[in-house]
């Protein structure tokens, strides 16, 4: 603690005393090839300038995981690398049907028209002149469970697919008093301008309820996989009916019964019928520490997780430890916002001894995150894996390495 | 409208004829240099595959501003092209006094001592298995209005050292009672690694009530530039206190009289005595829209803004468009948090007449942002130009032209 020195008075010879020490690491083999020359001592040599934009440090690496099978449609977050509740919008998952689209914000527009008494275009431009909201709230695509996985899997590849911003933009409703809506109306279809043109049917109620078109994603634009320039944001909807790059929206007096609503995203059930438009996402948790590939030391650990529900408000979160036996109640970190990923604690002294963790979401409704066994009692076997919010269950074992509990969807 | 594909349907014809398109288009002069190559229909045009870490479009082009005469040590947040209240982390300002260092993080500890039972050193990974705590607020530097300003001065150039953050860490009361706080200590001494080893005293009441450690930074690791690994939180202080790269607490029972709170930092007022550890920062609110170098059309905008207060909830932000002669309250975007960046919004029909526009904030205190003259009146003029957190005005002129209303800190 005596190697104080005067503000910008590093001296040459400190200098040299810096890169001497690093370049002395650097013959000894201990420096890996793409880590930077390390400084023995950041007091000692002048930091770096500011920087127009800044880096992540080189210490760190979190990615989005690109699954081969998918061909580039699909990329998870990173859940278990990450805290609190924001998620960087260079991490947001992705999934799209025909590519991330390249558009010039000045030729794209969204028309509106359909049932209404007057047809208009909006430019990004004229729709920034709007009175905006911000709120903040999950997207979470509706196939966010990994069916094959096995116990060496880890948060990011079984339920990546649910992301977290702030978003900013225009609340349909007011642009649906710029249009004048006509009598009778009752749906709307949302279609977007991207190589697959993916449309959605969305009752009118969830405009006049809490629908978005949105331009901005934690503070700045949204980012092109993500819609740009602009996007539907259905809160606590499934994530394909958040439609991005979106270009129309027509509105009519009965769904359109598109692709993606016809061959995709319906549920069939047990007895052979069908949900059609389930798009509300159930509540749901997940525990992000510890999981594989974690190895426990013995001691305090915290448990920490992410629970959020399509309804409203986090109301509990529990926790088990003993594969369900006994639950307690964890902490969730405020504010506690509707629709929202919600951060849950729990503070938890490892003895050594295999241990099975668990953690179990209730909202504000009273919906409980329910089992595995349950959800296919309801659905049967075989249907398709779409809304699988089973509670989803760690083993830690007596070595202290954290594997999945795997319960595969029959 | 009619120019759906099918899914993955894209032909080679298609594809040909987008990049025609695009060709075209650079052949007739219209594409600049640095933008990329245009699709004009971009469902015509099979998208980009998804991507480990995302990237910006190349229409955006949000940067820090770094004054020359500052020689790296300052960079400033774009808050005019910002929306909500996140600040991405690679737009976070900076200011450093002894340049960013670069820091490994598994020889990176923070060690406690002074008036403590029990000295510790925490490592990084040490510091992860305590309770966790997630809090949002601003980091404001206490310089943060340029006293230089004229009329074509942007809201990044007047007051862009304030940004928002989710952090992520640990409190500081927690690793307190770890160490063991011996009778009569009543301040702690943080210090920095950086080449200028800042160091700040600070009371420990701070401690108590709620400081943190944090190692997260909007949901990932904090960056180099805001204090990677670890820095000190002290949600609503002025941000020099809030130490990065932090590697020491010394707990006392006097301050430590460092070279920042006794040659800077310090605020010299009219009757030759000076204040001292003038740390919480007073409630302001700054407009983001319209500001310099935007040209209004007559017709609906929103005025939109930030406000926050180092005390606690922004109560009440009023806005004025005739100079301050009539105050209108605007809307607070909820949720509003305590010492927290607040956005709020104020929609506004210009009818092409000249007009001043100011905001006024009011914290949950009931402290009131003052003008510019009662802070002359209360502080000297000529003394440091530190906490100056007044009224800001913008002139619209019949034109269009905003301009800022410049009033120098004499």
């Amino acid at each position: 603690m005596s190697d104080k020195t005067l503000p910008g008075a590093t001296s040459r010879r400190e200098f040299l005393a810096g890169l001497t020490a690093a370049g002395g690491m650097i013959a000894s083999g201990q420096a890996e090839a793409l880590t930077p020359t390390p400084v023995l001592d950041p007091t000692r040599v002048q930091g770096a300038a500011t920087s127009a934009v800044g880096a992540r440090s080189p210490h760190e690496a979190l990615t989005r995981l690109q699954p081969p099978a998918y061909k580039g449609s699909i990329s998870l977050t990173p859940l278990e690398g990450l805290h609190g509740t924001v998620t960087p919008a260079d991490l947001h998952f992705e999934r799209h049907h025909g590519g991330v689209p390249q558009i010039d914000p000045a030729q794209h527009e969204l028309l509106i028209h359909g049932m209404v008494d007057k047809p208009l275009k909006f430019s990004l431009s004229e729709l920034k002149r709007f009175p905006s909201v911000t709120r903040t709230c999950f997207i979470e695509c509706s196939g966010n469970l990994y069916t094959r996985a096995t116990e060496k899997s880890t948060p990011q590849m079984l339920c990546g697919l649910t992301s977290q911003s702030e978003w900013t933009g225009v609340a349909l409703s007011t642009l649906l008093r710029e249009v004048g809506v006509k009598p009778g109306a009752s749906w709307f279809l949302a279609e977007g301008s991207d190589a697959a043109v993916l449309a959605r049917s969305i009752p009118l109620a969830k405009a006049w309820d809490d629908a978005l078109v949105v331009y901005a994603q934690n503070g700045e634009a949204i980012r092109p996989e993500q819609g740009y320039p602009m996007r539907l944001l259905l809160p606590g909807w499934e994530g394909n009916t958040n439609v991005k790059w979106l270009r129309r929206l027509e509105l009519s007096d009965a769904p359109f019964m598109t692709r993606e609503e016809t061959s995709k995203y319906t549920d069939p059930l047990k007895d052979d019928t069908a949900r059609l438009f389930s798009v509300v996402m159930d509540a749901r948790s997940v525990i992000t520490s510890p999981t594989f590939p974690q190895v426990l030391e013995k001691g305090w650990q915290e448990i920490r997780g992410l629970a959020w529900s399509g309804r409203g408000r986090i109301e509990k979160v529990e926790v088990s430890v003993d594969g369900g036996k006994k639950w307690q109640t964890a902490n969730l970190q405020g504010p506690v916002l509707a629709k929202a990923h919600t951060r849950f604690t729990l503070p938890w002294k490892w003895d050594g001894q295999p241990a099975e963790i668990s953690s179990r979401a209730t909202d504000e409704t009273g919906y409980v995150q329910p089992t595995m066994r349950q959800l296919i009692d309801v659905r049967g076997p075989g249907s398709q894996p779409y809304h699988l919010n089973s509670i989803m269950s760690w083993i830690v074992q007596g070595d202290g390495q954290v594997l999945y509990s795997a319960e595969p969807w029959i």
